[in-house]
């Protein structure tokens, strides 16, 4: 359902287990990186009503995810800063085609991706605290199904640029390099590291 | 209250009647700028906290008028589409310092002064299209209390950066120059032409 094609490691538990703090800290970004992707596309494809609408839901829930993400940090006593973000969304933005209608295609599954693997990653790390932390698991488990219903939006939404078969074929395609950028990892403590 | 340092002219209300479906196509592109320029001002100054919530209000509050224009538009089949921006936001934008915090004192003073000005064009244009169209005149009316909210939040905001004096003289400054860019106007008709 999400079309990833590889799972993540223990080696990123190892890092959740190492740097809870600071993972949760590049959570809060994520989210609020993700509205701003959102909204990008809202302007970039603006013409497009249909991808307006879907945006402007994606950037509101995106805003709240970061929200309930500075409520967690707040009652950890983490405080919020700007921290180094990981290779991840660079290294998966630098695969996207230059020109339209390619580049809209592809940043809309660069965005599907990168919802998948937040998913899959909430998904990972709601049962490796459930029995320590049953609060942020449940976090976690509820951020599951949005952050999945993202990942189908943008893959429905690249079929404005493109058949159906090559949007499958394109999506195929930058799943296998999304696993290899997550078999390369980072050092850096993060969500997608 | 809105800090403008002129009035608009009968000119842009000529604009107004002769080209009343290309003003309602630039007011909506207007609202999602309006978005995505607090989703810029979170992502520059996203330690602040206090900033992002009232950014995330104001992304929030956009996207929402944007769609009520949408809606307006529908309603009088005008189809929506991408239009040339006039030449008031780029020039009100060369206006911002390059360095922080001056930088940041103005880009939120900048943003200030386009919701002052859509704020007195708003209010202008529901009086001047009172009798012959009510319901576009009570749509008008009811968005002027939302933006001049806005501008008050962007001037609030800018004294994180610099002191309640520093960022009283800017903002006289900077307004003196949003009335010359407004006193050129421009040939084409838009919500700040
Ligand atoms: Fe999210
Ligand atoms: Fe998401
Ligand atoms: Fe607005
Ligand atoms: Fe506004």
């Amino acid at each position: 359902m999400l079309h990833l094609h590889s799972e993540s490691t223990k080696r990123w538990l190892v890092q959740v287990d190492n740097h809870l703090d600071e993972l949760l800290l590049d959570h809060a970004h994520c989210e609020r990186k993700a509205a701003s992707t959102a909204m990008n596309l809202m302007n970039a494809y603006t013409e497009n009503l249909d991808i307006c609408r879907e945006m402007a839901t994606i950037v509101e829930e995106e805003l709240e995810h970061f929200f309930m993400v500075i409520d967690i940090l707040k009652k950890r006593d983490i405080p919020f800063r700007r921290i180094a973000p990981g290779p991840y969304g660079r290294k998966l933005t630098a695969l996207i085609r230059q020109n339209d209608p390619n580049r809209a295609v592809d940043r809309l599954l660069v965005a599907s991706l990168i919802e998948a693997r937040s998913c899959e990653r909430f998904r990972l790390l709601a049962d490796h605290v459930a029995d320590r932390e049953p609060e942020l698991s449940a976090f976690y488990a509820g951020l599951f199904e949005s952050e999945a219903r993202h990942h189908t939006t943008y893959v429905k939404l690249a079929e404005h640029f493109a058949s159906r078969e090559m949007v499958r074929e394109r999506l195929t395609e930058l799943s296998k390099l999304e696993s290899e950028i997550i078999a390369e990892g980072s050092e850096l403590p993060r969500m997608h590291s």
